[in-house]
């Protein structure tokens, strides 16, 4: 309750998703974003990753609002989780409520929010917090940055952002009106770090309308089915437009795109030519066609690899089709995308992708582009957001080489107490701001033992070691093994050596406990295959 | 028996990796490389994946040799395992026989190999073959590709290729020879097609040695620490040069990185001069030193990866030392790449990596040099190899786009019998060639089922459910659950829970049977949470 201001992430910091930032001063308290992750594969079998909101639900009472930048899953996708557990207004732009509203409906929380539409030229106030957004070019239309103007002084969030003087919607980062909005400087910037890995600046999305116009011009007579993500509003709409140009009708596969064009048309973000859109189904010649689909990450269920798989409904890939996967491949994805390219082809497809055409950029801006935003917001402070570690401190070194003094960069972790009274700023005690992991129904009750497990039984499997005992816990009969993952057969010759083994160690009679049948067990693993399956022992009683 | 000639690619076709091609003409029978592929994500546990190698063995008599193309393990790995089933005589260039020594002696199978020296000069006949190596850049020293003259025609191998005018090493790709050794055409052409996704020509590794110059000159004054690939010795070369340039002593760790200098200064491959190597432990000033490293693929074990985590012995890294990951990531090895970045960043040191500088280029010829190879040689007809299936269409297409008719062009998969009488092409019935996955002392006893399993595991977990039973198979007390990689806690509500169930469903004195359980339970807990863990019940006979 003094007069600091306390920024405090609770996700997005040395990782790329669960973007959330809690500002407070004095009693008030707001938040920026709220997303998911989704887990790499260290996190086997979970759904999603969200961010702690221990913290928030405990000072529920001083929450002034939620204000959200874009309709990103990791930056709105926490909401139905974070909605189950306390009431919030909401701030954001039409789209991204608009996107915001059929995720919270569907989880059924629709009535623990209130919603206030905000625009790129607004400014409104959140207890001792005035907030101003300002427009970015980002992947999605209607996404902001803010102006945060606080008592101790100016913070900047950026968003997620690029510095695109063409970006498809024609909507530019508005750095004239950041500078306006701060006519006294800029205590803290918190910076997207994303692309802080790459030199130079992130190609413009015209380069992407661009290729692919000239993709449609040179596609034999046959069908092109263009994967992206549903949330690329603005290439959407450059598709469609390709479209119309070429004389083709679209089609479109995949429930969230169906649901995002259904939404973004509703909102007036897409222009849609009324008898453009026909179904999958629909009797339309192959060199008039064009199919908008899912999967552009390989996703099992996703439309295209369903396509791939031989498995869609209405879609069967055939030689002739031009197969175009504008999106870049998220790490980790890579694997999977390569498989169904590969089926693709094998469908007689000819398929273009990142590595032979442009058919893709990033949203995020480049180094020299965070150098401009350093440059328009001229902070006193700078907080890297938005990465992992290796790009805050990319992100972080590049300011210092741009002339911010090491002591005033500060890269933070997740759950960080960041303090300032305008003058000098420090770290206060941290909040817990660990990965709340979401595994089907079960929300927080998987944790990383249960994860670590799953890895131990991933490489080589289990044994369960049933063990008749009598009452005074001596061997009374033949052990029984039970096993999955681990040699190829469960009565194969070696269970059968180790069932002996056991008989051998521990004669009838003979008192034996857990842990002594355990070690030797995976001793006799070890020793046998060079394997370590999970071993467990259990004395049942006859 | 007849006057055709076959060709059985074992392995590589629809991968990158384990590498084999049989070529037989009457009872003539040669073998070209025996790689092993390290395994995807989609095989966990897995150590190595072989050919099959069952055909060979069969006809074992027949075997005349096996001539290898360059030392890298996609290409030499399977070695060790098939000699511990055939004799065989190997044909190699000095390097690569060296590295393949050194592994069959490691294996114990050394007596089972006679070893040929070859040049790529050379010509030597096997039987009905008559084979004439040719010179290639790559990114191990000694690399050939091979002409092999048969009854019916000049079959070339690529083995693995680049054009690179100005290569470590000065090693380029001997056209010439290859169109001397072919005067009267060649029949089959066998293109290494890794990079056929890759627009234009792979940059120069020249441009990665001026890289490397710029960072040395402007590294600050702390140690330089460089992980490449330990066989990329031609690299390693010019960093070694670098190094004698820039006045800095170099310290080799990770095992495979001292093996593969000791072996290659021995063999002539290495220039070092004699006060150049240091140990890692040695007293040398910061600006003094270069460690070279393993670990550009942040595997677990590596050099760097142990400095990233703080477990190496000799080497901790620190504020002001540069690090340059100089390899590009293998896809599927992002995600663990990226957490070692992470971790060099956190313990303060400077970090340049792919994205950031041009410090690793492809050892593979992009699609310009797929077309001056199909230039060079004229082949009637185009095998690609060395890829997946993506890779292997956009290699038939580019050829095809290049004028050779479709019906010239054979996309084969492993196991294919592409057969020849010089005039006409086409497929026989296929011999077996599946994949043998070698998982710690277990060849071939991991099978696809037991690989299906750990997924499962590793998505969801298992439940063992002991039910005690009478000698009628009636419920006879309370059942035990066993759990792990499913919920949080053996004793978790959930479990008691499922306990109760099965109570309820079977009261004691009624007959059960595990099908009936297992329904029951999974039913029960895809309800609960929405997770299929694998259910496995066990009557228990008390």
């Amino acid at each position: 309750m003094t007069s600091t201001l306390r920024i405090i992430p609770l996700g997005g910091l040395g990782e790329i998703g669960k973007n959330m930032t809690v500002l407070e001063y004095g009693r008030d308290l707001i938040v920026v974003d709220c997303g998911v992750m989704f887990p790499d594969s260290r996190l086997p079998g979970i759904d999603l990753v969200l961010p702690q909101f221990d913290y928030l639900v405990k000072h529920q009472s001083r929450l002034r609002g939620i204000v959200l930048t874009h309709g990103h899953m990791d930056h709105i996708g926490g909401l139905p989780y974070l909605l189950r557990q306390i009431k919030a207004p909401l701030y954001g732009t039409a789209l991204t409520l608009g996107l915001v509203k059929r995720q919270l409906k569907e989880a059924g929380v629709l009535a623990q929010a209130q919603f206030h539409t905000v625009t790129s030229t607004s400014a409104f106030k959140l207890g001792a917090f005035k907030i101003s957004p300002f427009q970015v070019a980002h992947s999605i239309p209607d996404s902001v940055g803010l102006v945060i103007d606080t008592p101790v002084g100016a913070v900047v969030h950026t968003g997620d952002y690029k510095l695109d003087e063409t970006p498809a919607g024609g909507q530019t980062t508005d750095l004239a009106r950041l500078r306006r909005l701060t006519p006294r400087g800029v205590l803290a910037l918190l910076g997207d770090s994303t692309n802080a890995d790459r030199p130079g600046r992130t190609p413009t999305e015209q380069l992407v309308a661009d290729e692919l116009d000239r993709l449609f011009t040179e596609a034999p007579a046959g069908r092109i089915i263009i994967a992206t993500f549903a949330s690329l509003l603005a290439r959407l709409q450059a598709i469609l437009d390709l479209a119309v140009k070429h004389g083709r009708k679209v089609a479109l596969t995949g429930r969230s795109l169906e649901e995002n064009v259904a939404l973004a048309r509703e909102l007036g973000y897409l222009k849609v030519p009324g008898d453009l859109i026909v179904d999958a189904g629909a009797r339309v010649p192959d060199k008039k066609l064009l199919i908008l689909s899912t999967g552009s990450q390989g996703e099992p269920s996703s439309a295209l690899n369903r396509m791939a798989e031989g498995e869609h409904r209405q879609v069967q890939v055939k030689r002739g089709d031009t197969i175009i996967v504008s999106g870049g491949t998220i790490p980790g994805n890579e694997e999977d995308v390569g498989r169904m390219l590969n089926r693709l082809f094998e469908r007689g497809a000819n398929v273009i992708y990142g590595k032979l055409a442009n058919v893709h950029v990033s949203g995020h801006g480049s180094r020299d582009e965070l150098l401009a935003m350093l440059e328009a917001a001229r902070p006193k402070f700078l907080i890297p957001v938005h990465g992992e570690t290796r790009h805050l401190h990319l992100h972080a070194r590049l300011a210092q080489g741009a002339g911010l003094p090491a002591e005033r960069v500060f890269i933070l972790k997740n759950g960080a107490a960041w303090t300032t009274d305008g003058q000098r700023a420090w770290e206060a005690e941290p909040v817990a701001a660990s990965d709340v992991l979401v595994d089907g129904h079960l929300v927080g009750e998987v944790g990383a033992l249960v994860v670590r497990d799953r890895e131990r039984l991933s490489q080589d499997g289990f044994i369960v070691a049933l063990i008749p005992v009598n009452g005074r816990n001596r061997l009374a009969g033949e052990p029984q093994l039970i096993s999955r993952g681990f040699v190829a057969d469960g009565s194969h010759a070696l269970l059968q050596a180790a069932r002996q083994e056991i008989m051998r160690r521990y004669p009838r009679g003979q008192g034996v406990a857990s842990d002594s049948i355990r070690e030797t067990l995976q001793e006799f693993f070890f020793r046998h295959t060079r394997s370590r399956p999970v071993v467990l022992p259990s004395l049942v009683r006859v």
